[in-house]
């Protein structure tokens, strides 16, 4: 029998991939889950975007542009002028998710033994890219002690060698739901000027902040494009995340001539889902503002609702839909076991993910679990009180 | 400055890139150009297909699973039974494109270094998935004198190395048009199984299939299923090509377990994408047929018509909408261009593909084109005509 590579063998899982099987066990058994565990908003997309779909005018359904639709990335680049970032349509290529425009900058950049620096904890499936390009994730440890900001650049600069190729911030983060400073990302930008890295931002989550924070995107440092390569989606921005639809955004010509080499391979991104994503640019302002109220309402919701359990250490996120929070238990993984598999408040239970497959090492991370706030408020309470409940219990047995 | 890859470097171009920049002045000169150098149909989707996108009810684009919408999977599985092909939904992964299928098949069964034999001359980007994946493609040669046969399998053995993984084919093939026959199989099913190779065969071309000749797919051999891997896409069938579905099967479950990791590390194929090839399945017979009467006479035609030009060589394909002709001429690549660059007749055209974009070493196909027979016949007997009056002019510069 012909056996799998070593690659495929070293792939991670999904970090709930263990939990599915209880999740669907709990809901055989007829139990109500609570999702806190994905970042599958549960926001309405933009009606410009469904509707361009329903109207559409095509006979036939043919490839795009490898690199997408001019007119598409003529509007991105608009887009991003208001976001004070300035790109043409040229440093603009249009990917299959966000997640396409991981892999697309690894193969860009990276051959098999290279290194990627990557602040820890950090979006799981930076591994299985970089696992799938046979790249090594560096991590250099942020803490919850202090809302997981960046480590200081010392503790960058003792992980580089001659094998480095990158830096890779998520910037808001997930998990963390941390935003980066001007500051930090100025730290950034002459560290990766100083070594000669790429410095990749996945801002993917650029919208979501809050409290009148400022988004700073790695594309408004001066001085850094030849180094600057940022991945977007409009997964989340728009609650599309069903369209696959991203971006691969550089100044830098040879990365995009390379990556454009990829997008070739793959002949062209969806169609359909690139009608839609032109479309949702016509969205009004009230949406992107309605959309992260919503959020920042459920944050402090959350936030405010796991303080007042007792044991639980949560930081205040100040972008994204997510936290990482630390609980009284001695390991997350067979907690969040637990909760689908042997609890329930009235037949209803939470699903949330161990942090554990966030860290690139075991025993990492091992008291966390991330929590997504992509539910309404009355079920966000509602689960932050099985939390709660749920606790006690476990601990009680 | 940061470097890119290594890998990214090697990532070869499209085979019609260099001619891209020759066709866009052509066009802006006013010269129509016919384009015989795209796989892009010009037949029309199914009705089903565009309508079940124009009436979607959907208010959330979501993520669907990571292996594709059930339902679609479990029409699939249909589907492949009507054509012989005995597989459960388990057995098939969704993908994004046919390409997806073969970046998941590489990654899940090679390891960088390995070797992936194929015949050549073959469909371009098996070559930028191989590079992306940094595995060798070993080409085992087949000739325009015998229609692009499979070689004999003492040709194949002399290549198989400890680093060979895999056999890949491709049936009907792009760019040769060549049918394997049941016989043909079962020799590369022996050998696949003689040395513990996967046998990967990309149907894309399932359908187009022509003059009462029948598909024999690599499924449809007994004691193969540990050993078979199939590459599958809407793309052609329907005429979908910017939908970007596709699928991988194989009913060997430690590819397809990780195969499947790789699924989830990028999240989702296209959610609308696959609302529009689930409902094309419903497409009658009909639909099939039609096509398939379309593309014969084209081929017909297209045959008809080279064999007419004094010094062409060219075989009769049975299936795919390819053929490799040979032309009275000693670089293809400067004919292709000089076509666009300083030719025309009444101010038309035509675009190919030259043939060394389909050969892995320099020097191989040189006076070889590919010729794709998507354009209507009128349109076709134009194309041959113009190719015909260029040839001579060409010669007699
Ligand atoms: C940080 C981050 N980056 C990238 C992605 C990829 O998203 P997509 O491929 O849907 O754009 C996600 C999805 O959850 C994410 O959280
Ligand atoms: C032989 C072959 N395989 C695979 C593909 C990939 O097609 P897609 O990704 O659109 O399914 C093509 C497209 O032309 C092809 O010709």
């Amino acid at each position: 029998m012909p056996i799998i590579s070593h690659k495929g063998k070293a792939m991670p899982e999904s970090p709930i991939r263990k939990l599915v099987p209880f999740a669907e066990k709990a809901a055989k058994e007829g139990k109500h889950i609570y999702h806190l565990n994905i970042g599958q908003p549960d926001i309405k997309t933009p009606i410009e975007a469904m509707d361009a779909v329903r109207n559409h005018k095509l006979d036939i359904l043919a490839y795009s542009h490898s690199a997408g639709f001019e007119s598409f990335r003529n509007k991105l680049a608009d887009y991003y002028a208001k976001h004070n970032i300035t790109v043409s349509s040229d440093d603009i290529l249009v990917t299959t998710g966000g997640s396409e425009a991981l892999i697309f900058t690894m193969g860009s950049i990276t051959d098999p033994g290279d290194e990627i620096i990557v602040p820890e904890p950090f979006y799981a499936n930076y591994y299985s890219f970089s696992t799938q390009s046979t790249v090594k994730v560096v991590p250099v440890i942020s803490k919850i002690e202090n809302g997981f900001a960046l480590p200081s650049i010392a503790e960058f600069e003792k992980l580089i060698t001659k094998k480095t190729k990158a830096i890779l911030i998520c910037n808001p983060g997930n998990p963390t739901g941390y935003l980066y400073s001007k500051e930090e990302i100025k730290q950034l930008a002459e560290l990766a000027i100083k070594y000669d890295l790429f410095l990749i931002s996945d801002e993917v989550y650029r919208e979501f902040v809050y409290d009148d924070s400022e988004h700073y995107s790695i594309l408004q440092e001066k001085g850094l494009d030849e180094y600057a390569i940022i991945v977007d989606s409009v997964s989340k921005r728009y609650s599309m995340c069903g369209a696959r639809i991203g971006c691969m955004i550089s100044k830098n010509k040879s990365v995009m001539e390379t990556a454009m080499k990829f997008a070739q391979a793959r002949l062209s991104p969806p169609t359909l889902a690139q009608i839609a994503s032109e479309a949702a640019l016509e969205a009004p302002e009230s949406y992107y503002k309605e959309t992260v109220e919503k959020y920042k309402l459920r944050r402090d919701t959350l936030v405010a609702g796991l303080r007042e359990i007792p044991g639980v250490k949560v930081g205040v996120p100040k972008g994204a839909f997510y936290c990482i929070a630390e609980l009284p238990i001695e390991d997350a993984d067979h907690f969040a076991q637990w909760l689908l598999d042997e609890f329930d408040l009235d037949k209803q239970t939470i699903m949330v993910a161990p942090a554990s497959g966030f860290y690139s090492g075991p025993n990492k991370g091992k008291n966390q679990v991330r929590i997504a706030y992509v539910l309404n408020r009355r079920d966000l309470k509602k689960a932050i009180e099985i939390l709660k409940i749920a606790l006690e219990k476990y601990k009680n047995q």
